[in-house]
């Protein structure tokens, strides 16, 4: 079988956007870059596509080689092509952007020794190669995401306090949101299951803790509504 | 300076979903295909990217090269990259979709002579390589921005009739429309300009002309809304 194909191709990698949220932040975990270029530089965890792999396991391969981390929420967020972004030769890299609960995901040393942490996302050192672009492609998805469709279920604990879930609104929108009125709102939309369980170890008054009514959450994951802030 | 990637690599391709809306349908643009593989079946207008151009100039080189369109609405859709979508080798895809008006775009011939033509969405023949998926990937992206984003500048004349924009809404979302709520909902949203005109040369009584007021439809744009149907 003959293929016309006669232009000189460019490298194909994948680089994936990580998300977690603690008491404090909305993260990003980023590796330090073992390799030049951009040697000691932070980076998104990543690398090249293998032939026989889709662009899905090459972001799950690169993930769990480089961090450790596996069966995550992981989405294609959009492809970075310009040349001149890898100072070495074209790349074109697809990145994805994942969503895990940090308490389930203490990263582990890289099987390869690199460094790897998280870091707020209001508060990343300066990235290696567009990173910083993909980074801010990946926040304004996640913003898009948070007004029309439920989130948390994979951000958050199982169990959760409304302050808990109103934080996570207020990391990932950057903005203060009124108490009374988030609890109202997000009361009304079916998502919330109250239980008859507070907080544990708190110094504070302890809160009750809520969780997802997973049912509703997946429809209205399929079906979109507006979320007003 | 050396490089250290060593794997095979997959070519790199850009294919368009071009929708145009007429009085009937939804359409989008396909090409006949002149060579193997695939010779003679319909396909989504696109080739292989050069290695100094940005993927956005290789989406709209293609349009330009194949089918005679120029500067319209372009957006990054999705990319394709599982290993045997191509029968020849792997070839990763990044698709795009754009919206024209159809009245501006009369599809002329290409400059290689392939055949072109506008298919209604409900009504595609069977396409090349993994087409289908591309297409329905691209209909799905513009019934989740019909519902939260203001649509149809791109796609409507100047200058229309409430009908007209009640069928593209249902066009795109595949159901039919209740026309005294549709009105009353459009009409508050502040999106359009009532003018002092009506339809010419038409059979039935001339319906009113309108225009966005793009000032409101681009702030929208930004901002989001729900367009509850």
């Amino acid at each position: 079988m003959s293929f016309t194909y006669s232009y000189g191709r460019p490298a194909l990698a994948v680089d994936c956007v990580v998300f977690g949220l603690d008491e404090e932040d909305l993260k990003v975990l980023l590796i330090r870059r073992g390799l030049e270029p951009f040697l000691g530089r932070w980076a998104l965890p990543g690398g090249f596509v293998h032939l026989e792999e889709t662009l899905d396991e090459a972001a799950r391969r690169e993930l769990s080689e480089e961090a450790g981390i596996e069966k995550v929420f992981l989405e294609q967020l959009y492809t970075f092509g310009d040349p001149g972004r890898d100072p070495r030769e074209r790349v074109v890299s697809v990145a994805y952007y994942a969503l895990v609960k940090l308490s389930d995901h203490k990263v582990r040393a890289a099987t390869d020794a690199k460094e790897a942490a998280w870091f707020a996302v209001d508060d990343l050192p300066k990235l290696a190669f567009d990173h910083e672009a993909i980074v801010e492609k990946a926040i304004a998805r996640l913003r898009e995401k948070v007004r029309y469709r439920p989130l948390g279920f994979e951000l958050l604990p199982k169990k959760f306090t409304l302050t808990q879930l109103q934080r996570m609104y207020e990391k990932i929108l950057d903005v203060a949101l009124d108490k009374r009125n988030f609890r109202k709102k997000v009361l009304s939309t079916g998502l919330l299951i109250e239980l008859d369980e507070v907080e544990q170890d708190v110094a504070h008054r302890a809160a009750r803790l809520h969780m997802f009514d997973e049912k509703a959450y997946r429809r209205l994951e399929k079906e979109g509504f507006l979320f007003e802030i």
